[in-house]
């Protein structure tokens, strides 16, 4: 079953641009070990804030996702550009008005 | 430019599952209008609430939708499954670390 995540990350102010750069930076591992999207962005109401969206195969793949070196790494990477405040949801997907 | 939206919506207490029927009903009109994705779940945790991520060409593209007699008409059918709490957070998409 399709997992979703849509999460907001607070920044630390004057870093978001980096954030971007870090969280945009091209993977190949991430679509091999079942992410189907993951989607970035910002909004001129919250400019402290990065917005994410991601799908993924199955909530077990986003688990695993997360025990891989090259996820943990990016991880503490982008830590030091956090301000600790974070929010969102997550659900299982069980179905779209855009497929039967 | 991709616009996002992830929102959350109050159920009526025993409606959630004709909510879900009624959003997942096949709409080719949405597609042919700008949208890419528009995703459908649930939560354990959160038994009376229906989660929504939707990907639209652009915000104009969903704020458009919005003026259709289609969408108005499904919206008006979806009130009475309606707590009428709404949470979630919308954004412009920046990047994504799947593709270039």
């Amino acid at each position: 079953m399709t997992f979703a995540s849509a999460g907001t990350l607070g920044v630390v102010p004057g870093r978001r641009g980096e954030l971007l750069a870090h969280l945009t930076r091209r993977s190949d591992v991430l679509g091999q070990i079942g992410c189907l999207a993951y989607e970035v962005g910002v909004s001129d109401d919250d400019p402290d804030t990065v917005f994410v969206v991601e799908l993924w195969e199955s909530s077990d793949a986003h688990q695993a996702s997360l025990t891989l070196p090259e996820v943990q790494a990016s991880i503490a990477a982008a830590q030091p550009l956090l301000s600790g405040d974070f929010g969102g949801f997550r659900f299982n997907v069980v179905g779209s008005p855009l497929r039967d």
